[in-house]
């Protein structure tokens, strides 16, 4: 399904070299002051340009579709659009019988039988994010309380990342890495158990971004090699704070008041100018292919922006989720 | 919410030391055949006993108050129910005061107001994975064609498990590890974008259990080491299976035919021997805290059988999903 | 899907004559008192008993599962069980070949190619109201400033009802009738656009009541027949009070602070001691079948205090789900 | 939520006199041919323009944004939108302190907190109506097997139409309709229990439509008012066809083959060129209200179109589902 959320709910859409991107958020509240300014710095920060991305630059500016009215969001569904102005009229339809490995050509194609969009990855581009981008903006104002960071903390192997890119050019090969976010001043409480637990809930949105391959809370991985005692973080004071946060922030899934703390793992951009083996689909022959074009060296350089705004997704949803039962506490 | 999937849905309740743990099956196909001896195994599997595990044995026996009709299921909710036997009379009310470390006492306690039934860990508790577990045993049967092995591959940090369940006993200090899973016989086409990557269900799933702090897949935390040209799996046949299995099985979040493979990493259990700092909430005074009882010294011994439900749950979900739509295209 | 509520959820299960009939409630606040006796009243009032209704009487004594802890309400689900102990062993095994006209005989078994539990109806059971009307009671806990009254004003297309039962307890056949629910004391701003309009929501849980063939609102059908000028209701205070009701408390799908007015249609109970022509499904033969056992000759009397059930859970789903966008606009 | 189906999902957003009103379909099976032509009889149907409806025509020209390629669905979110062109600048702020009796204005501007989009009814308004209508040209593709027709057949009380426009105008009051669908070709087994009965899913479309207050199946209210063995359909032949059609094609919310049947009531449209009695809301002062512009006498007489939409989105949902458990039984 290409809807995620509760109450605030976000419904994407668009492909690559189609007409358009977008997102529709659904639960929205009512009230909130939305101009196109706000979202510059988040679409920029998302955007190519920096060594290691792909020259690929649109102007990206949202126009909102709905729910919207004197700059301020009316509590109806926001739809926001990006046209896709720079579309190459490069020929995709190759990858339809001759799959770039590492890419969806393959699955894309066997699922809808034919009928995918599979010019520059269609509804699995990257370019998807940008929706998701523009609703990460409108979440963040929900909850601006918090404080949202994620950076690239390592690439390629490397925690010196200017070094990691620049082998990655000299080689000619795409890298992965590392980024971690952070969210400070976080109210004890949020996430619901069994299913909707933080890391759950986080998890699953974390995933839905293209060259995602794992996600860790707090000590992750390495918690599965610590003692307990040590894992354990102490309570030190009455409002739920911890002496260490190897939980990331989150016991029995819920929110401890600590800051949430995870890491998530993006792999090598799987376009790369090196020639790989692949198979023609239709001949079954065994063939070299060398993708040209315009590639990301390093997609790990434009994924924490997404991930802080899938982040800051969930964290509404959450909060706008606990509002519903506070009231009756009372 | 206590619920999860879209056509094959569960629906999960209870708590440690109330009545009962159970769990509903909405949208389960009907005519599968269920008898309880079908459970046996799996229970027994997940129940305690082993070394490193607690000595709490029940009975588990599946009652089946739904959606069952001559031992096979009706297409109506299967509702499947199991008593607690075995509930010591203990004091819990304690740790609402004086929360444990890594539990999740203080949250739950903090979340519902005074009103959680703190018992053991109430709806915390691991006892609820038997839902999940009983769930698994009907969902493996909706996918039957599908091979799904979990295993313990490391524990406390060492590839020899029992050689780390004898120094966590020794130092009387649990231990966490990590758990691989390997799906076979996987068609291609399974999952759904843009929310609904078979990654995204899955972690979504994995991450509801308890003690779950990372999971990735393929390569996962690896990959973000590795080159684009040395992760992409090439293409060997037409069939869609690759000459590595660096992705998982799985690109654009979609399954490509080749095996799903991940793993998750189990923290230590939060219950241990060692003496812990915590805090009385109430007073706010630091005290000591030995927590005595029946603990899992290393709970990851008793997690495969649990990722292989929920594995089974997301893989029946994701196939009648992917049968509304296959007809369609003749 | 067995399920209905986006914060206070239900998920129904049970067959007449198979274990149990329940129902879990998902997104239940905690601290909600909840004792065996509260629930005494409405479940006497859908039992039978009175004349025209059938002499099945089982205890229906409620059982909680799950969810609830010294006598309150805990916050994780809450599942209520009712056994089935009055279930005669005749033979309903006869109506999956000769359908009895009115019933889902035939459709149970065409839907679920023969593995339907057909006894007594099984899982389309009217019995399956005993779980909505427990959760009706909690409901109603929820939203306890509201007053909600469901009350026959019709059976049989007569206004004196006793007259009607009496009359078709000498014909022996049966009949329908009318229910009228108002509710009162009812904030504005209640009901969400587009798709869960109050109205839309109360006719999805209205319709799911066994034997209910129409909902109308306000005027409803005779609003078809007036002029605009005459329907539209008049505000006479601030707070949104109508000279009229015309639009039963409800415009543009949300509630105006006036009453909410509804009404039902019955149809009149399928099983009637008058002799009927059905057709053998396997042999194709056409064949005279008279139904014999416990009937309500006019069901629509036990049908009132489903519907308040139903629409308890409404409102305490609406208005769990305003409480989140209360806060915010502050 | 602005959200409605299980797997042809709608996703509804816009305002009348914002930028643009559209949909968001996902689900929506691949291949299935889409061209602007094929929408063109279906807005024209539910355009203005017949006597006793507004004069506001815009040309609603349906522009793809997303899920077509080479005109054909894609298997993505197919996403649909509509500019609004013809929005006169008149002010409605007015009625934000005045509202119009019937309209949605005070519900709107107590739940939004004057954040609404008042204009033209704004998110409220009939023109949202135009998205259902274009989903439904696809969802009707998705079912292309079956026939569904809606047509008025009562307004202003009467059944000569015509005449009942003619005095309408003749009064400048508005007036409504009763508006009858018939599905034919409608496979046996559609509908799910408990709660996604067809009359269920139906209604809840069905009262999604603006001015809708009355939904009636088969004998409907007239139900109430017959006896069992009156009301039964007698079975006539082996694939459930029945000799009468009281239960409206449905027995247990699931089709028995037959036509499905259905009623609705149109209220008269809330605008009126009579002058009415409020109270503003502000100064707490009753005052009179005479509302100009452009209006629909019998909004009614376009309500057939919506009907038959949104009839073929719930049969497009039902399809897809029971295709998902059809291959499980073989």
């Amino acid at each position: 399904m290409n809807s995620f959320g509760r109450i605030f709910r976000v419904s994407i859409f668009g492909e690559s070299h189609g007409p358009s991107v977008g997102i529709v958020i659904d639960g929205c509240p009512p009230g909130i002051p939305i101009n196109t300014e706000d979202f510059e710095d988040e679409i920029n920060r998302r955007r190519s340009g920096a060594k290691g991305t792909t020259p690929r630059t649109e102007p990206d500016i949202p126009e909102f579709l709905s729910g919207v009215f004197n700059d301020k969001t009316t509590g109806a569904p926001v739809t926001i659009l990006f046209r896709n102005t720079n579309t190459r009229s490069r020929d995709y339809s190759l990858f339809t019988k001759i799959p770039r490995p590492g890419h969806a050509d393959f699955v894309a194609y066997k699922k809808y039988k034919g009928f995918t969009d599979y010019r520059g990855g269609g509804h699995f581009s990257g370019r998807l994010t940008l929706g998701l981008v523009a609703a990460g903006v409108v979440a963040s104002k929900v909850v601006n309380d918090m404080d949202i960071n994620a950076k690239l903390i390592e690439a390629g192997g490397m925690k010196d990342i200017e070094k990691a890119i620049d082998l990655a050019v000299e080689k000619k090969d795409s890298i992965g890495g590392v980024v971690e976010c952070v969210v400070s001043n976080v109210p004890a409480g949020l996430g619901e158990p069994f299913f909707d637990s933080v890391e759950a809930v986080l998890s699953h949105l974390l995933f839905s971004i293209p060259a995602i391959k794992g996600v860790e809370f707090g000590a992750g991985f390495a918690a599965s090699k610590m003692h307990g005692s040590e894992h354990n973080d102490s309570f030190i004071d009455q409002s739920g704070k911890t002496e260490t946060n190897y939980a990331g922030g989150i016991n029995g899934g819920i929110t401890n008041s600590n800051d949430i703390v995870f890491r998530v793992a993006v792999k090598p951009t799987s376009s790369t100018s090196i020639k790989q083996r692949t198979i023609n689909i239709e001949s079954g022959k065994m063939t070299d292919l060398e993708v040209e074009g315009r590639h990301d060296l390093c997609i790990a350089l434009r994924v924490p922006v997404v991930v802080e705004a899938v982040t800051a997704i969930a964290m509404a949803d959450f909060s706008l989720l606990i509002r519903a039962f506070e009231q009756n506490q009372k």
